[in-house]
């Protein structure tokens, strides 16, 4: 993250104050807050920290033995406050900076990441009628034990015909928002009761720093079907789910949805205490943790995009106007950058198949070969596969083991492989599921230009970008196209801490903070003609294998 | 395969020799000469054993370090002359007999696997001038490097609309008689000048044992093309794959091609200092080797079927009269039995599927596990593999890993599998690759029965329906019947006993005297109707695979 540009000496900022040269952000992920402190001149990064949260993911069951449903994946709201303040000291004191150095914070968080409160914003999980009760807790994202719950919300808005349906992909996950809040519902009803809202963690952390009931607009929209139009789902639909939960939305999600990139009031002294800054500085808005990349790599014009491998694959990208692709995540306007349509797709699964193909289809001989090399797994089958040329092992594989998230919207799909022969070798399966996962992103590109947004400039991030050369050279290979790959790897706390430069009044706009302060996309990977060509006609069998199977 | 029937006292044979109370069959296979000592009366085996050849298989150079082409595989004849006095005069020790006890031989022989000789019967791979000749060797049945050959033959038969070609399942395979002759006289004209004529190996030690030069009629009609009405392909044909192969079974190609189940000869004395038997024996005319195990298994009516399920699966059957059923390996009047059809359809890769998948797919954990419960990785795959129902994985797969013998005939096609997801375990792979076998077999079944020919009674063979019953369960599953297997793993050279004991005159035929000899196949596999459901389900799934993929 240190990047390489000189030392420039201490000025008084506009505020006056000599040693106001930092911004803060903080990435608040699945397992851990992420804080940096960034110099707002420039973005150079002077310190940066991670915390883990205390409790983690808790799925199985909780502390006390409670047992949870087979999806559920909990957290525990202490954890994002402790880890909170653990982060963003430990970057203060990475940097030699003290609180009163910092301009301004800013964050992001995981979504759809739901918890109850009283009516003073205190987690139900923390009040001690609920400490064995599940549904009290933070539901992280990935809880997806409200399949029900999302399926007849899906079904409502269908019949209802409600255009947010459409706009944010065609159909409603286990994942957020409303489904979670049903689940919790029809499950532990005693828990509802005692419920003054029920709101994002994001939310609920705005509100902890600054006093500010606010919701988040990418949150709002990509997690729970807020349109500026329509505002949320219609209470007649989520009465459809419940007709509890129609009462809910109806009486309790009124809160305010703030525009993006806008400042969500200034530090209180609690906040301050939490965070170890002082108070009255601005907090910006958070975003959706994916988002937070797009301003710390630079990419705030429309036709920016960004592919996020990790785990899954996440594809987000910057439009103008509103534009309805068919089996994509969806859109929304204004959702992080003013004046932008922020558009997002997915891949269920990249590095899982991955991860799950090293754990369950290596033999030993590999494990032993790659200790002999003093590499990993993942590293042995790489150098293996690059030795292999592009369609040579006759293999064609489908990315479906999570589903087909875009462009099919279809959880049920599952993933396959063809061409196997008695002589298919791991490392030809391991390329193979390379190669089937830069089809699938090729399937999404094709489907965003089909409809008339274009991509124009694509950037890489994400763990596997940066530890897979060859994983992101097929991707070029594959889409034709030149790909830029970040070698920060913290770039969502360096995203928060861009809008936390928007938010100090230092820039005029997002946009000029991020093309001050982002970490340059500077490795480049272009497109092999030859590969390319091979891996075109690789392609249309992908298309075949992807038209069959979408019915199968 | 000591039968649990009591022993009887001696008596006098028809010949009126006390002793007389033998027959041997031996089994040439592919690394060994297999011999039983059976009794002639009721085909109890009183001694065998085996004996492996010298120098097994010879792939990729000579013992002189002359290399092989990648797909040769070659034997040295003088192995099988070796191995066959080694294993029948151990059987006859192990039977307490002498070779006077003996009353007839017989034998079956890998096909078609091909040697040239001199004038005298020598083979050429014994003579000086070609001791680093790789095509003065014998060729194994799976010595596959004459393709281009085969494809040759292939266009030329199909060109000429010759009618053996369809018979025999509308393409040439390498593995043939006329490709592996092609090839030599191609790639070392030397040897070919040399050689007075090219046999299969069985015809040659016909000839070693009798001094009777015939072919056996399965081997040139299912290996060279032979039918009764109109001989071998022509010479028109073959000379379009090159005129010297026009010549040559114009000219060399005359000797008769013998009855079925008929006597070659008497055992001369030079036969019979290679056996260990005593001249003037009946010798009968051999068969190929999967075929031999059909009258050991009693199955010699009309709707008797034989599923061998070993390294590949064969499909062997008597009907009444020619039927051309499109994508089986052919048909063969007079084949084996007089008066009956032998059908064949085969499976490219059965247990080489199974073999494939434990090697480069199965993880170290697995093999521990197995460790601790002291089985072996098959084992320990097929228990938990049983463990779980049908249809419960969602996989699926087509089992054409070694490309599809039977009923797409087309040796390109590769395997698949979908329903591939992040909890996809080695086990249920495993499961579905033995589901896949049942379906691929289930469907040559039904392409004989759309085809007029009534399959009634199938018996199943081979090393993997011993050790694996779950496999034959799911078999009849997948068929809905009644499957019943052998428990004899010898059923190869028991069933040349027969052949011996008809030879001998004992029986009015080879009908009577499988009857009288057969090993039971007594283990009885009934479908479980539930089961039988859930793969209907499943089945149709597989056709919609099977015929999207022959296309692909």
């Amino acid at each position: 993250m240190n990047r390489e540009k000189g030392e420039k000496n201490e000025k008084i900022d506009k505020y006056g104050r000599r040693d106001g040269k930092y911004v803060v952000g903080v990435d608040f992920g699945t397992l851990s807050a992420r804080a940096v402190v960034a110099r707002v001149e420039d973005g150079n990064v002077a310190g940066e920290s991670e915390a883990a949260y205390e409790h983690g993911v808790i799925t199985g069951a909780l502390e006390d033995g409670t047992t949870l449903e087979k999806d559920m994946a909990l957290q525990d709201p202490e954890d994002y406050l402790k880890a909170l303040r653990a982060a963003v000291t430990g970057a203060l004191t990475a940097a030699g900076a003290r609180g009163e150095d910092v301009l301004a914070f800013g964050f992001d968080f995981t979504a759809s990441t739901v918890l109850a409160t009283d009516a003073k914003a205190a987690p139900l999980a923390a009040l001690p009628p609920f400490r064995s009760a599940p549904h009290a807790m933070v539901k992280l994202w990935k809880s997806r034990s409200a399949t029900e719950e999302a399926a007849a919300l899906t079904a409502a808005a269908s019949a209802a015909g409600e255009p947010w349906l459409r706009q944010y992909g065609g159909a409603v996950s286990a994942e957020w928002f409303f489904p979670k809040v049903a689940e919790t519902i029809k499950k532990a009803p005693g828990v509802y009761a005692a419920a003054a809202t029920f709101m994002e963690a994001a939310d609920w952390l705005t509100l902890r720093l600054t006093g500010n009931c606010l919701r988040a607009p990418s949150f709002a929209g990509f997690k729970a079907g807020f349109t500026w139009e329509n505002g949320y789902p219609s209470g007649k639909v989520l009465a459809a789910v419940d007709p509890r939960l129609g009462h809910f939305a109806d009486r309790k999600m009124t809160d305010e949805v703030a525009p993006p990139a806008s400042v969500a009031g200034s530090l209180t002294v609690s906040g301050a205490e939490l965070t170890g800054l002082v108070p009255g500085i601005p907090v910006a808005i958070p975003v959706i943790d994916a988002h937070a990349s797009m301003p710390a790599l630079g990419l705030t014009r429309p036709g920016d995009a960004m592919l996020i491998l990790g785990t899954s694959g996440c594809f987000i990208m910057h439009g103008e106007g509103p534009a309805d692709v068919p089996g994509t995540c969806g859109f929304m306007q204004d959702a992080i950058i003013p004046g932008l349509t922020t558009f997002e797709a997915g891949q269920a699964a990249v590095g899982d198949i991955f991860d799950w193909f090293v754990r369950t289809q290596v033999p030993e001989a590999y494990y032993r070969e790659a200790g002999a090399r003093g590499v990993n797994i993942h590293q042995l089958l790489t150098a293996l596969a690059s030795e292999l040329k592009p369609g040579a092992s006759g293999l064609v594989g489908l990315d479906w083991h999570g589903g087909n998230r875009s462009i099919l919207a279809d959880s049920s799909r599952r993933g396959m492989i063809t061409g196997l022969s008695l002589s298919t070798r791991p490392e030809e399966q391991y390329r193979a599921w390379l190669e089937a996962a830069a089809f699938g992103f090729r399937r999404i590109l094709e489907q965003y230009e089909a409809y008339g947004v274009p991509v124009d400039n694509i950037c890489v991030s994400g763990g596997i970008a940066l530890k897979n050369p060859l994983l992101v050279q097929i991707y070029a290979d594959v889409t034709g196209r030149v790909l830029r790959v970040s070698r920060s790897a913290q770039s969502g706390a360096l995203g928060s801490a861009v809008f936390a430069a928007a938010a100090s009044g230092c820039y005029r706009s997002v946009h000029d903070a991020a093309q001050a302060m982002s970490a340059p996309c500077d490795v480049i990977y272009s497109p092999d003609p030859a590969s390319s060509a091979a891996y075109g006609e690789l392609y249309k069998k992908y298309c075949r294998l992807h038209d069959f199977f979408r019915d199968f």
